[in-house]
């Protein structure tokens, strides 16, 4: 697959992290972050909120409540004709990385950062696709594994949809960087595994004891 | 403890999501979140980075290099008499929330937003304080054993500190809520529970293998 277009730089490589580009790696996070976080420029100031996201294809639909802030201000945006400019970054944190050195510590991890002008969706099979596309993301399969959205409840949804353009992945990977003088101090140096994991389904109080937990939800 | 005060309203209240303005709930989420988002406003539209940071009392500190954009854009706010403003944004993913109905499904989450001037940090004592707490907000402990930096260090390194005074914590916890028509269908509601995880530290290749591993490291 070609390539993404980059992300002005905006920090200097260093230690192990590269710069990204290919759309694999890229989707690859975005598909594997249940979170990103959405920022956009207030009335003041700039504002950064956790929001879910899902991929479909080369789109990143995000949504939220048509009262809430970034959906306000893509609205105005898009009556005065325009997208709002936002940036929505999806971190994943694979591992603590503890080198002798306080300066070479570290955290490996995984990024996408996405910028660009994110758009109001308001056609109804796009936003339909949209909504479901969040639901996939949540566990592929439960789409069709639940109630529809009714008219209402569409209307009181909020859809934005960015392209990808302008994208960079950043990745660290791999063991702590010391300098060759540090190695032999007595600091244990390495990296911790971390990793999140979903526990038991616990169903809820109401919900009929026959049934079933779903395939999507087998670990 | 006295209430911070609420950042302007972004997104109504809705589900079991709660803003919560105490400084308790603000301080446990921002010490448990390994990495927190920072936004600015950039010379090509906002910008979100993923950051690690740690709190000081009512300081939250953050660190980077001293070239990267971030730290740039603060050092011109700073020369220019001003702090940067900016908005960070730590979040705590705990569970999936599945309802019957597609507008119902949710994340139980914690975060919390904080915005404010951005400043740099330049003199030396609170340079290094700031650094030895984002060493211990790693794991508690880790500021004393290992190797602190050097000047040439200190100085490639930039902090940022942004007071806690605008802060903001939101917290959704508990099962989904459907509406009572729906809780008869048949498809599974609850929650899945998830955790971020340590898995067994990993020594680096040329660490000694008598170097125990650290007491601040079992689980």
């Amino acid at each position: 697959m070609t390539a993404y277009r980059p992300t002005p730089r905006t920090t200097p490589t260093r230690y192990r992290e590269r710069a990204r580009y290919d759309r694999k790696t890229v989707h690859d996070i975005l598909d594997e972050a249940l979170v990103c976080h959405l920022g956009y420029l207030g009335a003041g100031g700039p504002v950064v909120l956790p929001t879910t996201h899902a991929r479909h294809g080369e789109t990143l639909y995000l949504h939220g409540s048509t009262g809430g802030g970034p959906m306000l201000a893509a609205r105005a945006a898009k009556a005065s004709g325009s997208g709002l400019p936002v940036c929505v970054t999806a971190t994943l944190v694979d591992a603590l990385v503890l080198a002798r050195a306080a300066m070479h510590h570290s955290v490996n991890f995984r990024s996408v950062v996405v910028r660009g002008d994110a758009r109001v969706v308001d056609d109804p099979a796009e936003k339909s696709r949209a909504l479901r596309c969040l639901l996939d993301h949540i566990r592929p399969g439960r789409a069709a594994d639940c109630r529809a959205p009714n008219e209402r409840e569409l209307a009181a949804t909020g859809v934005l949809a960015l392209d990808l353009v302008e994208v960079s992945a950043k990745v660290r990977t791999g063991a702590p960087v010391d300098d060759p003088e540090d190695v032999a101090l007595p600091h244990w140096a390495g990296v911790v595994p971390l990793r999140l994991t979903a526990g038991t389904p616990a169903p809820a109080v109401d919900l009929d004891p026959a049934t079933p937990v779903p395939s999507y939800l087998h670990p």
